[in-house]
């Protein structure tokens, strides 16, 4: 029975969550799959903290080179995140031999063709399921259990906060401030939640996702983002009106043969199920050319559902090993399609949601709609209802399939009207 | 560029999304995968048949013979379903050294083992994801993915003819016969439909799954089996009253160290994600102990979503040939794991709807409750109305968690009062 040597880089949350699962099913891991994972050192900065697991102290060290340089060990796990020094432990651990487990978005989002690139010279994997969707998995199932067909597109709630906040603002009429608060309470959240409700964490995940699946390396810059702080408890009401629900959606649709690549609020219809994932929880939503539509959902960050990802990585890198099998990372990597071309967000089509707050006077839907109209845009619906408060008159508009470039001209158009106040507000709607 | 020879057995629906899937994505397969896929021959017993796709006459064969003894083919596929000869034609693939992809659970569900076994002795892999939840991957994830986990209950929404039907019950009112026959219709159900409608395909899906998932290979006997065949219009909507959907759950869930295997109509809370799982649609809702819950679901049959799965192992399996890795059947395999005991039906707890058709006499509800509290049952909710139309009194129960074998010995002293029409209609609730 071939025994494997573990480092691992990071006792935070996620690393705490491996160990914890390592002492737990260790045993039973080694009955089902022969393979003994063996966890020998564990370097963190921070060797005081308090910690949820026990860990003998001979097997901390606050010196990570105690692991990359430990000729015994055979597998690296990164779980310190962030680009650097994230990146230059990787690769070194790369370098001297080491198959490696990440659940570095992050890292893999900006230089994983790079690493990817410098494994396969040296005759090692990496891995990294739980860097998208936490315990849910996608990556490899995307690589070997959906590689029949081509991923028309994927719609995916990939950040918990977000969903966590629209969530608790559409249930239980939050705003936007008291959900990210209790969000941030309940340990979803980052403290400095920036990176959640910007959208650059979907945006890491979705980059990886899209590039598994086209077997194509995007870059963040190929991806448009737009995050959720700007969506009021008024969107929420007026999308529930509407039959919808808003959920920061991660997006790679194919038109045609160009790839649209985006982060943004989005209504769904409340009847997908999509709209019934709730909370911290996170899903992907995809349509494949043979499969048809699929849905896989689950916990999509924490310590343990993280730490599932991380383990079974674990499990797969120790069975590659022990079968002798090297770069195995082609069924998991980003290289092989053919190079896509993406579409800048002005190009793409979509269905909208626009809120006008209009001044209450004759005439001024007739000149909203003869904006759009003028842009070649149709309406779907109209909502106009009055707001004593504020005395002005809110309009919300869908419209039918428009460009976006010619709906935001409309909105140009709109703005520099004198009977309307403040910005027009966007929302995408969903075509699933 | 490794060159795979391919014999296909069985050119029926889903043989043929196998060819139309090949012939669409073939090029951008060899593309991204390295693997070039060739479709040698094709046997089936009708070659005359029209079909939708097209295929060279010299590839076809009546002679099943041409493909199993073949030296040059390396990957034979099975789709003629059922027991025999499908076990011979997959045994003596096998023995000829043949790696093996088929889409047939009642064969796997009943020698899965000793068709395993046989390819480990000769050096080869069968791979069946197919064979449960059609294109959905879950197979190779709950081999591959959950590794780390111990899974500690599986809901599976697992025949598209059974979901259908009761969609169609439960979302338009309509009957038992007229949906069965609008499925048949669509083509979701066979001709003979009693297989979907008794609860064995499920049964056969589930013996696979939980054999996967415990690495225990489990027997057809070890599982109860109700089917939908007695769930009436009325059923439906006390469920509905109650806030539960009827659907037929293949259940596999470990109470304490044992295992209930089950497939049977179980009402699901309405807002439970399973119940949102609608018409043909298939789904799996799981639990582990690590990652907590998740659901897969998709498309669980017909031709081009079977099609993607089957089509995936293909490229599982030329990519273990291409990489001269043989005997991966042990990652999907069926042991390794604890010898697990199975719990009989009698054993299981669960929460229960009765429904009595009770003749309006003056306490015959306390008689009913004092039957259940007699086994010390507690009684949960109470709905009784009066049906007009048979002059009986409907009365229905759900009662909190008790063992099966109480209700059911209540159940008996029910059924022996003079004042009850017929039967007691017990329905399973789903404790998810």
């Amino acid at each position: 029975m071939p025994s494997i040597n573990i480092g691992l880089i990071g006792l935070g949350t996620v690393g705490c969550g491996v160990v914890k699962t390592l002492q737990k099913n260790q045993a039973s891991i080694k009955e089902q799959t022969g393979l003994d994972l063996n966890l020998k050192k564990i370097a963190d900065i921070d060797l005081e903290r308090e910690r949820p697991v026990n860990v003998p102290k001979e097997m901390l060290t606050a010196n990570v080179n105690d692991i990359l340089d430990d000729p015994e060990i055979d597998v690296v796990i990164e779980l310190i995140g962030g680009y650097s020094p994230a990146k230059e432990f990787v690769l070194k651990a790369v370098e001297n031999g080491k198959f490696v487990v990440t659940a570095n978005k992050a890292l893999i989002a900006k230089h994983g063709l790079e690493i990817l690139e410098a494994a396969r010279k040296n005759n090692v994997d990496v891995y990294f399921e739980a860097a998208v969707g936490g315990g849910i998995p996608l990556l490899l199932p995307m690589g070997l259990s959906l590689s029949a067909n081509r991923i028309e597109s994927i719609y995916g709630i990939l950040n918990g906060t977000c969903n966590y906040i629209l969530t608790k603002m559409t249930k239980e009429g939050k705003s936007f401030e008291t959900a990210l608060k209790e969000a941030q309470e309940k340990g979803f959240a980052e403290a400095d939640p920036a990176l959640d409700i910007n959208g650059s964490d979907s945006m890491h995940k979705l980059v990886i996702l899209a590039s598994l699946a086209n077997r194509c390396f995007f870059n963040e810059k190929d991806v448009f983002v737009e995050g959720i702080e700007d969506i009021s408890q008024k969107d929420i009401q007026y999308a529930n009106e509407l039959g919808y629900c808003i959920k920061l959606l991660a997006i790679a649709k194919f038109e045609k043969e160009q790839l649209s690549l985006r982060v943004h609020p989005t209504m769904v219809p409340k009847e997908h199920m999509l709209s019934k994932v709730e909370n911290e929880v996170n899903a992907v939503f995809l349509r494949g050319d043979i499969v048809g539509d699929l849905l896989f959902s689950g916990k999509g960050a924490g310590m343990m559902p993280t730490a599932s990802a991380v383990v079974a990585d674990l499990i797969n890198v120790a069975q590659d090993i022990s079968n002798e099998l090297k770069q195995n990372v082609r069924l998991i990597g980003f290289e092989g399609g053919k190079k896509i071309k993406t579409l800048s967000i002005d190009e793409i089509e979509s269905r909208y949601y626009l809120r006008i707050e209009a001044q209450d006077k004759p005439g001024v839907l007739a000149k909203f709609s003869e904006a759009l109209g003028g842009f070649g845009i149709s309406i779907s619906s109209v909502i106009q209802t009055e707001d004593p408060e504020t005395k002005t008159v809110p309009v919300v508009i869908t419209t039918h399939r428009a460009k976006e470039s010619a709906v935001k001209k409309a909105i140009e158009k709109i703005e520099a009207l004198d009977s309307i106040n403040g910005k027009v507000k966007l929302i995408r709607i969903a075509d699933l």
